[in-house]
């Protein structure tokens, strides 16, 4: 592919454990990292991926997050837990987050585990999909830095605020939803800009609030819309919806919500005034067992995706697609062929190679 | 106001009471049930309030419907329980499985309860609001007879399938999203064609799949599309989100799904094949000091509303709202004021009223 570098998997993994080793955490949180931001690659959503590790070496270098932090129980009954992250990477607390709602919905039927202090986490559907292996479903969600205008408002109060449910099935694969509750994310539009293209009708307001298509309108004070757009198209369900996930993962746990939550990079200026309590998360199991047994459920769950999947596409479309379809494929592909990084982003990993003093061949 | 028919709460109250009970429910089932139906007009959702009657008369008749259903809980853990409505009415299933929700989360942080074997019941945001007197978040959704074409799909296959969550907060009142997760509604598109209107561009499509205004499309074989519409405008996040539900209300408790759904009144024709199992529902309860102490998150729950209410509002608009806000004031008047039926809802009362001989003086 033009402008992209092929690297084999194994290879980018082994550089981004290094590259966490380097800031000086643990191998074990390395490698919980590393396969985070890899299965982001693997499940073609780049924007979550390798990308990100020069924010996180940036986090690092000024000091804003701590590299092997105490992560701690605030508050805990038999089937919750409140953890505060010890301003740690979100891909170091996250995992452990989850593991522990896994845990208490062994015993309870479900577990529950809000999280505060803690920092973007990569693909929310990992966490949803740690769950299926256990014969639970996962649910994994939060908050973001303010992107998103909820219905009437001039200013971006919410983030693009993910969420992720991953559901086991029997024969047919999982289901796994992964999806931002904004209409379009940032970088889909920073591509359309790049490439001098507008974006589609409804997603956009400038900083009157007025309709726009204009692709760099968030650099200008613009925001997205809710997802459905105006009232007539049922905006004010997505806004419910972008704010249920901020409440959720930010209010609930006692995090930065909405509008106090700080861009990574405008956060190294530590120009925010008042106390910070990083970003939050809401982690979520369900054991199926807890209902019906496992076998019926995901029987049941088979002809679900069956029917799903049966049904008449439109012209123009091979078949309806039931959700995490398109990024298993990309998985499975890309186990086989290597990662295409674009050179940008490969460039960036190589800058980190020479600044941390690790191997960066793979990348030339 | 024009064509509609002033009715006092009590009165309206006391005859759907005695509706229900005329079928041979208990009093206690026949005032819960008409306190869901009041909150509905009093809320101004009046498309899930009295005018329902007619239908739930006519599953009655049909026997169709168990009026009083022995409402079994088929499986449980301490913080779950899977529950058989027997057949009866939602109004009457759903608040008892809410409360043992309630019940669960007191003990172990949160409750679960989904529930198979049901029929519609009535507006969502009043069993999420059954957890706020408990210092607890609420949460309830069901899937509904499918109206909805996945992305891609040219059938419909799933429901408006609502979701409702509330939050307590301080002095502030509680925040209560009660929204369908598809666009629009059927009932405001029969209005927009009884009207002689069409309905927005991009929220429909026809048999053949292919993008329509016509408020009629429903009776033509024709689907509304998911939250968001086509892909470019992030339909397939509408799709997760409505196809969740579908799951969580639906395969998880082994109700009817989506397209095995059947509609009220097509169902009283009994031409489905195959096993009935009622439509779904799904009900959480979240005690909020599992988390934070209650004080604690209350505050910080009336500075996110306050915060969001405080935002500048577009051109055009006096604020930007809190959900639930349309729906306080719409039940602050009209407990004061009395409720306006449609003068077509108040025929159908009527009609009830002979046919049961049952008082609707009120409604002449």
């Amino acid at each position: 592919m033009n402008g992209m570098k092929k690297v084999e998997v194994n290879d980018l993994r082994d550089f981004i454990v290094e590259v966490f080793e380097k800031m000086g955490c643990t191998l074990e949180d390395s490698l919980q990292a590393a396969d985070i931001l890899v299965r982001a690659e693997l499940r073609g959503i780049g924007s979550h991926g390798a990308m990100r590790l020069v924010e996180y070496v940036n986090l690092w270098k000024n000091k804003r997050v701590n590299v092997n932090p105490d992560i701690t129980i605030v508050n805990e009954t038999l089937g919750t837990a409140l953890i505060d992250g010890g301003k740690g990477f979100g891909l170091i607390v996250a995992p452990k987050a989850m593991r522990l709602a896994i845990d208490k919905a062994m015993n309870v039927g479900t577990g529950w585990v809000s999280v505060r202090n803690s920092y973007h986490f990569g693909i929310a559907g990992y966490f949803a999909m740690m769950a299926l292996d256990h014969d639970m479903i996962g649910i994994a969600m939060t908050n973001a830095n303010p992107l998103v205008a909820p219905t009437f408002s001039k200013e971006p109060l919410l983030g693009t605020n993910p969420i992720a449910v991953a559901v086991p099935a029997g024969v047919e694969p999982p289901y796994v939803a992964d999806f931002a509750t904004a209409p379009i994310a940032r970088g889909k539009l920073d591509q359309k800009f790049a490439a001098g293209l507008q974006a589609p009708e409804g997603l956009l307001q400038n900083e009157k609030g007025e309709a726009v298509t204009d692709s760099d309108i968030l650099s200008k004070g613009g925001a997205i819309k809710t997802l459905g757009g105006d009232i007539e198209h049922g905006g004010h369900k997505g806004y419910c919806m972008t704010s249920i996930v901020d409440i959720l993962s930010a209010v609930l746990p006692g995090a930065n919500f909405g509008p106090l939550v700080v861009p990574t990079l405008g956060y190294l200026a530590g120009e925010k005034a008042g106390e910070d309590r990083g970003i939050g998360h809401f982690f979520g199991a369900i054991r199926i067992d807890a209902f019906q047994t496992a076998e019926e459920f995901k029987d049941y769950m088979d002809l679900w995706i069956r029917t799903f999947r049966g049904a008449t596409p439109v012209e123009g479309q091979s078949a309806v697609l039931i959700p995490g379809d398109i990024e298993r494929v990309s998985e499975a592909e890309k186990i086989k062929y290597g990662i295409d990084l674009p050179e940008k982003v490969a460039g960036g990993l190589l800058q980190i190679s020479e600044r941390l003093n690790i191997s960066g061949k793979f990348l030339k």
